[in-house]
């Protein structure tokens, strides 16, 4: 059985775990998603790791080195998912570690610096509407007594899920890492986006990742008579929406070098009619940019655009803004040696950032730390039709080697 | 007692009959509004007036003139209302039609024409989803078999509702008359829209009244996550919505001339999320104008702007006709004449048209009609704020006489 046909059944056997009439569905400490966890630990035991659960529900799975004295590098992603979601959003980074291990071991390599597994807990916010709970922990910054009482659509808190995986919510910061416990840190994970298929490109190389600055705008022009109201009588909440709309989009595209993007993903009219004049709107606002400045240039844009409006329109416009999360540049050096490296082995890579979250922006608090896109077919993600090539990822898995044996030397 | 004391009176009066907890509810064929319509009759039988009920509600009362084979100079309107409506929309017209013959009593006047008052049943669509039912079966163009079984909220029928007043569906035909029967109709109405209050006139002559085109837009692009999708990698159903709406708006503008309004009034997105990029909107539209050529360039505008946004947006976009009415001209003479009358009377009238359906739309198929309209203050309708000052009123009052007794002549 060669890399490729090992890599397969591995990343089949995990995804038979599975709650889901369509798609996968393994949400976070879940039955299922544990299950899941311990099989896992179970096949990293086969692998002579030693492994251990902290007490968010991470696994660590370390591999010793030549130097036990040194801090190991780390790898890893994780085993949750959405609701009916796919079978490769986390899947890849947490198998393809546990294949690197594979190799190493079948070529007897023994690394100067330990090597960890990270399978993390709860990277999905679908069960409690937070994300990237257990590399949060991990980092220290997770915030415990807001999150202890967050609940799932079933009314169950988190710390009741944790003690239903006989895990202690009051002991969560024992999860807690320091700095000097990690050497680097590396993810590979599907790009849940649409570049590098649409650019032919088989490597995303992560410069940073982008953060939300999320508003919610109101409208308020005057509801009349769609019949009676002549045009220049008219207050008409949704034509200023609409203006809104398309002077984010203007203001985004001008910031197309930082990757700069902007969305109106949600606009209610109340109370919407076909015989009348819209009066009131609510539009709902999304700005990701790895660049804060970037990202305040299209918000300062909006805002002179907001008052413009206003005017010309007779509306009366409220945008408040409900988070602004910072946005997570990473390493320089590490970037730089995931292109020396894709260089040398000819793959066609792109430099790029990402527009989602993901567990490496936490662990980038923590050491440097890179992460690996492979394309999405179609863009598409968290959705039963996620797919990647495997020979996309076995290409994923062979550049992670790369730069793991970089960073823990042999 | 002057004229305006009585007139305020019976307005009042009318004003009594309702069952709504806010404004007014009047209800077409429910037990307030039929009390209302006989306690009418009983008013009209005091001034000496020759009553009846048609087959399909409407009240007919008649004064005779100097010579019974002429035809009779007519006026009216309809005392049923929305859901918490107002005290103006359609009681108006009738009583202000009551307070005419009542002048006439008192000065004696017999006219050479017969005089009718007509109050109208069921003009409001509140009830059953359609509109100026009593005067569409006077002109004799009530789709008898699909109005039948419509029903209201409660799951009453068009027919049972016919039933408890004592009305026989099967003979709704016998309410139809016959264009030599009328000299002439006249309604006086609120203008439920802002013109007259913004341009500071007391009257408003209409020369048409407009009808709607109604389209549904359905516009399909691609639903993505808002993080991960580059601006220039969407396909943002949305803002192809929004391009739409304001096109839609320019065309009408420059539709000025001939009144044309159009409006998107609703825009569904789904299935609308903060962090994804909208991938299907339907848009709802309703352009109105007196002037079908004028309707037909703006539709054929956003045809064009269609196919324009489908291309430069990679959207499809499905535009469906769902309804397309016929405007009514009134006649250019009655105009004249409203004209006339007013400047002699030195009030400050505009030539307008209407935007909304009447009951005197359906009359201008039986013989000529002319419409007047008094201000609506905040252009406020269908509302329980509604309100029109008691003078104004009494302005388009005596207009309405002056403008009969020319018809009917003394």
């Amino acid at each position: 059985m060669n890399s490729k046909e090992r890599y397969e059944l591995l990343f089949s056997n995990i995804n038979q775990y599975n709650s889901g009439e369509k798609g996968i569905t393994r949400i976070a400490y879940s039955d299922e998603e544990q299950t899941c966890t311990h099989a896992f630990m179970r096949m990293c035991k086969l692998e002579n790791l030693e492994i251990r659960m902290d007490a968010c529900g991470n696994v660590i799975a370390r591999r010793e080195g030549k130097r036990g004295d040194l801090p190991p590098v780390v790898m890893g992603s994780h085993l949750d998912t959405v609701y009916q979601g796919g079978k490769y959003d986390g899947v890849v980074g947490v198998t393809a570690a546990l294949e690197i291990v594979r190799r190493l071991n079948e070529k007897e390599i023994i690394t100067d610096h330990p090597i960890e597994i990270i399978s993390f807990a709860c990277e999905e916010s679908s069960r409690f509407g937070v994300s990237t709970v257990g590399s949060k922990a991990m980092a220290g910054i997770l915030n415990k007594e807001k999150y202890r009482y967050l609940t799932d659509r079933d009314g169950i808190t988190m710390e009741k899920a944790f003690a239903l995986c006989a895990l202690d919510f009051d002991s969560v910061e024992e999860a807690s890492r320091n700095q000097e416990e990690f050497k680097a840190f590396f993810e590979i994970h599907i790009e849940q986006g649409p570049v590098l298929i649409n650019n032919q490109k088989k490597i995303g190389i992560v410069t940073g990742i982008a953060a939300p600055v999320r508003l919610i705008i109101k409208i308020n022009g005057k509801a009349s008579h769609s019949g009676t109201t002549p045009m220049n009588m008219r207050r008409d909440a949704l034509l200023g929406a609409s203006e809104i709309a398309l002077e984010l989009e203007k203001a985004a595209i001008q910031e197309k070098k930082c990757g700069t993007v902007a969305t109106v993903g949600v606009m209610n009219i109340y109370s919407g009619a076909m015989n009348v004049v819209p009066g009131e709107v609510e539009l709902k606002v999304d700005i990701r940019s790895i660049s804060s400045e970037s990202r305040k240039r299209v918000v300062d844009h909006l805002n002179q655009v907001i008052s413009q409006i206003e005017m010309s329109r007779q509306l009366d416009i409220q945008s408040t803004e409900i988070s602004s999360e910072e946005p997570v540049l990473l390493e320089p050096h590490v970037v730089d040696t995931l292109i020396k490296l894709s260089e040398e082995k000819a793959l066609p890579y792109e430099v790029m950032q990402s527009g989602a979250g993901h567990d490496a922006m936490n662990m980038a608090k923590l050491c440097p730390t890179g992460l690996i896109f492979i394309p999405s077919v179609d863009g598409l993600s968290h959705h039963p039709n996620e797919y990647t090539d495997m020979d996309d990822i076995i290409l994923g898995i062979d550049l992670l080697e790369e730069v793991i044996l970089h960073y823990a030397g042999m």
